[in-house]
């Protein structure tokens, strides 16, 4: 899924260019998962991915074309992860998933997308607007999770798929932040499991008791 | 509360020059604040702020000197807004205080100390141990105000004090940067409500019936 096109479009390239473009942007994600977007050069971009100035230039006119990129690139990967959420047992799996990953990183980078917020929202407007349409679809991925168990009865009537869904959300977001600036999972893994028992406690009686 | 020292330490400078330092100190928090910590130049910060290159280098040596102290700013004026954290009213109208602050800037800049860490986490190990220990500070503030509801019986034997101060803190920076990225207080006042909720639903059963 691809969220927006920024530089030059994917649709106008050979098969050649998009291979070209797709290395230039995962060398771009990954120096800026490194050492940050402010500290990564349009140049330290063109000579990690091994493509000459004028080839970068055409692939992206400016440095925020390629953030937006890259921005683009983080969310189709995370949004790939994003399987089996309408059960207990999926949803427990994929908390053991997001811990898991941090966890092998040492923390350091923080949520792929959430991370880039801080730096980018406020100069780089467009930039914004495209981290709040993946949060968006991060959230609907999880609301139809929550929806689909809510529409089987395995989560009580009084349960609120939309409002336990941006619960969610903003516990991995913040679990996330909390760990890169301790390098612990620890309050990730409380802040996830405090909301995935919340939504297990709105499973029915019978249900609950099983958990 | 000083968090660190950083640049020329306080306690050798004249009134007058402790003056200077805390004016040059605001005026960067603010421009960084406006536009973000890497286009924020020491040179805007010195012009912003009407003193001299000199004077300016005589207070801060380099840029992440300048940003540490931004950071003890941030924290020292954040933590001075954690008061009665320990009833239900004064975790209620802490969370108005921190939902209206949001909505009054329309959501921009996000947490004071939350949206730094993304941009200066990786980069700045020592901005890292700055901001975790302003979050070990936020989290001993709300755990004491629980702690005190619990010693008082107005929480329940199973309720965890620094459990639920660990997952409202989480929520809180969740919330605040999906606030950010939406200009929305709407998904930081579901996250905030949803955690004391949490907290309200732990209190002993009879109290818990006058929320």
């Amino acid at each position: 899924m691809t969220t927006n096109e920024t530089g030059t479009g994917t649709h106008r390239l050979t098969p050649k260019g998009r291979a070209t473009r797709e290395r230039i942007v995962a060398t771009a994600a990954q120096l800026m998962y490194d050492h940050g977007v402010a500290a990564t050069s349009p140049g330290d971009v063109q000579r990690a991915a091994g493509v000459g100035p004028s080839q970068m230039y055409h692939y992206f006119q400016d440095k925020e074309a390629m953030i937006r990129a890259v921005i683009t690139h983080r969310i189709d990967a995370l949004l790939g992860t994003l399987e089996g959420l309408d059960t207990m047992e999926g949803l427990r799996a994929w908390r053991d998933f997001v811990v898991d990953t941090q966890r092998r990183r040492n923390c350091a980078g923080g949520c792929p997308i959430g991370s880039l917020v801080g730096e980018l929202a406020e100069p780089f407007p467009d930039c914004r607007a495209d981290l709040a349409g993946g949060f968006d679809q991060w959230e609907a991925a999880i609301r139809a999770g929550l929806q689909a168990m809510y529409d089987r009865g395995e989560l009580r009537r009084k349960a609120d798929p939309q409002r336990l869904a941006t619960v969610l959300l903003a516990a991995v977001e913040g679990g996330m932040l909390l760990a890169q600036v301790h390098r612990d999972t620890a309050p990730l893994e409380t802040a996830l499991d405090d909301a995935l028992d919340r939504i297990a406690d709105l499973r029915p009686r019978r249900a609950a008791a099983r958990r």
